[in-house]
């Protein structure tokens, strides 16, 4: 009654120190306390608790109680399925044993402890979640006499239910952390992409977030070439990104062809044994392909609103993981994740295919038009587009932010549009012009202005400031330009600028009536003009541009040899400022 | 002793049982089953469980277990800050005490079960977490005689610990589902976002699903006028979404004139006490704000490559959730999920506004150039503007693709930009061309084609196949076009749609050569030309979409007045094909 008595208090208190020990949270000695509370209450000699690792079938030691050589014993391992420990890991319940020695059943952690104690008996008790072992307890010599009905197999199971309890919970908020963890990185990664249209930049994110993501040794986008109707791979990412770049892969042909003409999802967890493998990738990078997931890049339907309407869904072409690096093969959790991922991808890809080809409608129209005006009078050839770049090099020397930039790039490019109202017959013409044709050359700037609003190009934001490279290239600080006379500060920034990089291109192109003089000559001029009749910071930002390289005139882009005849024309004024 | 044994065997069977029970998992009756093992393990005779609900300060009964009107009492509630419970849950332990009725600690639940059960003795158990109340349980009427040393508060402690421990799991488990619930419902939502650039779509997906996620009664989303430097209410969802629509709030004003000026997240839980509010809109929309959660729309800096370089980062609006529907105010979940959400939603609304703004000026252009082609000679005004939205009917009557209809539309707008080539005085020249002549403006498709390919348009997606409506819109499929004279297949389906556009456009405008016919008049010729000519399926189809309205003509548009002259100009060949 007495010894009752006493295993029984042991038995409380050492349940209440585990719910201590359990209150307090995750901790790293969890094992040990709980295996020396195992041991206390059972009041056995010596204790061993092992984990069951399922992937190796072995059981590695966590925690030694009792014995000398504990600490060499920790982290041992071995089969999980021989002699006690394995029978009790398939049964799922308690076994006792006196003197295993001579039992059977022995097994290896009974036999390491037998090295510095002298076994007589042993209780081995699994730890079981839901019906699946997470591994088991040895306790080591206990109390005499033995009994039938002795307490300790449902103390040491009791004791190890609140382990498994623990155990189960730190499982769930690891699986838990883990799973947001991705979810997190995964939304990161997709906020991340809409940050950039740039295509190769945009592939390259993709890439190396799902490398990361995943965890692989590999990754790699191939679009679909609608020109050859092939898959070209883009970007490589991981550690063999420089090996295979510029591969194409024939429509329909290999996994990636075939999830590209499905669009289905493909993990091959061992392409050897699949003949739709295109081996030609890895025969001409050198890389050995084992495991393969590869998804197809499907963009979405896109509203696109205004007179575009509708970008139908299209599947752009494919991505693909290989060879995970710390498992066999692609589990579901990966393929979820990449399948979002590449969804996201393709999206933002489409977006940036869609953006560039309006853009490059945009500027190549623009382009066009404004070298076709240009092309009126073959002296003029290519004056738009020069004046535009020297326009962008004074704003980018002058410190403007990419916004501003882009809107001076499209402004300047424009600046002569107004041409285009002007009758061939005047731009065209050879000789001295008269007063009335003269008047209505003057006119192209408030041409251009009324171009731009009759057609509602004013309400764009990249010209709702701007167009004043249209109005006021012609403008004069001194008052003594045209259209309107503006002085000083009534004519804008952009305008300034525009009337700099016009009459630097008037004065270094060839004229009817004046040859090309040099950049050097040129500059002489501006900075005579400058404070007079040009603004003197944006003369100063385009001679700085010039050394830089950055303002190359009509002879240095071999722009001149095109022209076919130069004859001189009389004009009526000298003013530098008048040609362009 | 007889009586420990009993009792430490009917605590092993209890703990055993309710091991048992927690190993199957997350169950309704979870409560029941264990107060039964309280009460079973303490050889009581009835027990309450209740849980703390911290909000309204009470305790909620969950289980009852031996007191015959425990249906009853079920689901009653309380003071939990009074009496002997209000004193458990402070201390965070065990009370045991006799004759409650007569004790000043006697609480609302000892008191209730007086009702069906004379209450001699009670213990009354705080369920602890990490040294917080979750609830608590009462047991009456433990076994005689009372003893100071009895072993029931033990007991009981560790079953309530069972208990808790379990909660915590549940408590976790429903926490990371949650948290992960809503992280991909963000997921979700901004996967979403990207399938639309259209502006108002945009807003009003963002504002729906924002109203959803946060639970709210409403969210609204405003942005900035860049040309009158105020904020304009975009989009307010919600159940007042009909109730406040076009509100301004000057810049810098109100709450959300703080946040988009600052940057800084605002959360107001009771807007009336913060001066910032700005009361305007409430006052005019009948919509009474309580709590207000503002956050700006900071659209990132985006690389948009090639020319235009980087977009740069700026904050648009703001985006505000009003009135949390079952919570006082926000809390900081909601915050960070907003966040996330405007974030996105700010980057998406960036991308619709450059791709917009692109776009526009893409269109505009072309509009604008052909436009001032169109108007060099005065009988062909509006002629390209007209051909565009003629082809577009026909190509939808066919059943093209969104895809395809937006390539005809901007190549049939292109069809005569090849004209820009033809001198002025060949295209305003109002007597009989001269057979040169008249061979310089029969070149103008070939010039367009020219005009695409040294401009790099032929390389944009929309141009690549579709060039054939400047190069084909003059050939017939009878070979007697120019300026190929190609037959039949050999001409594009985009090249037949644009030369019936072309044909009806020329017959129904007034021409210097002939009056304007009516559209019956034009669709008899094009019927007699179907076939021969014309592609009759291109021709019908014509038909259709003007039955319904979608083919209006010159006169019908009413840009015939703006003609001054209608002098005749006789032509060479009376083939309607040969205008426009």
């Amino acid at each position: 009654m007495f010894i009752r008595e006493t295993r029984f208090q042991r038995f409380v208190q050492a349940m209440q120190r585990a719910d201590q020990l359990v209150a307090t949270g995750a901790r790293d000695d969890l094992f040990e306390q709980m295996l020396d509370l195992m041991v206390f209450a059972t009041e056995a000699e010596a204790g061993v608790l092992s984990l069951y690792d399922k992937d190796s079938q072995t059981l590695v030691v966590q925690a030694v109680a009792g014995l000398p050589r504990g600490k060499d014993f920790r982290s041992a391992h071995g089969d999980a399925n021989q002699g006690l420990a394995g029978a009790v890991l398939r049964r799922g319940t308690a076994l006792f044993v006196a003197d295993p020695g001579r039992d059977p059943r022995q097994d290896w952690i009974c036999g390491a402890a037998a090295a510095s104690l002298h076994v007589r008996t042993v209780l081995c008790q699994p730890l079981m979640s839901h019906g699946q072992p997470l591994g088991c307890v040895h306790v080591f010599n206990l109390p005499d006499p033995p009994a039938d009905d002795r307490d300790e197999p449902a103390l040491l199971s009791l004791l190890s239910s609140r382990l498994v309890n623990e155990m189960e919970k730190a499982q769930i908020l690891a699986e838990a952390e883990r799973r947001e963890r991705r979810q997190r990185a995964l939304l990161e990664i997709i906020s991340n992409l809409t940050t950039t249209l740039d295509r190769d930049e945009l592939l390259y994110r993709i890439m190396s977030h799902a490398c990361e993501l995943l965890n692989v040794e590999a990754t790699s986008i191939w679009l679909r070439d609608p020109a050859q109707d092939d898959l070209v791979l883009h970007i490589a990412a991981g550690s063999s990104r420089k090996r295979i770049v510029a591969q194409r892969v024939p429509a329909g042909q290999g996994i990636i062809g075939h999830v590209v003409a499905t669009g289905e999802t493909v993990a091959v967890n061992d392409v050897r044994r699949d003949p739709r493998f295109y081996q030609h990738i890895d025969a001409s990078s050198g890389f050995v392909t084992r495991s393969i997931l590869c998804v197809p890049l499907k963009a979405p339907r896109i509203q696109l609103g205004d007179v575009r309407g509708i970008a139908e869904e299209r599947i752009i072409g494919g991505a693909q993981a290989l060879n995970p690096r710390h498992r066999s093969g692609f589990v579901p959790d990966d393929i979820a994740l990449f399948q979002t991922l590449a969804g996201q991808a393709a999206a933002v890809i489409r977006l940036a295919q869609l953006y560039s080809e309006v853009s490059a409608l945009s500027t190549r129209i623009i382009d066009a038009i404004t070298g076709a005006i240009d092309l009126k009078d073959p002296y003029t050839r290519g004056h738009s587009q020069r004046v535009s770049d020297f326009s962008v090099a004074i704003a980018q020397e002058l410190g403007l932010s990419s916004d501003e930039v882009y809107r001076v790039r499209i402004a300047s490019k424009l600046h002569d549009v107004g041409k285009i109202r002007v009758p061939d017959r005047i731009l065209k013409k050879r000789r001295q012009l008269t007063d009335a044709e003269f008047a209505q050359m003057r006119q192209h700037p408030e041409h251009g202005l009324e171009f731009l609003k009759e057609n509602g190009l004013l309400e764009l934001e990249v010209l709702r400031e701007s167009w004043t490279a249209l109005a006021q290239h012609h403008e004069r600080l001194d008052g003594r330009g045209y259209p309107k006379g503006l002085r000083g500060d009534q004519i804008s920034l952009v305008g300034r600028i525009v009337a700099v990089a016009d009459v630097f291109d008037a004065i270094t192109s060839h004229r009817p009536y004046q040859p090309a003089r040099s950049a050097d000559e040129a500059i002489a001029i501006l900075r005579s003009l400058a404070g007079v009749e040009l603004d003197s910071a944006c003369v100063e930002a385009l001679v700085r541009a010039r050394a830089q390289g950055l303002v190359r005139t009509q002879e240095e882009r071999g722009e001149r040899d095109r022209l076919s005849k130069r004859r001189r024309r009389p004009t009526r004024r000298r003013s530098v400022g008048m040609a362009g």
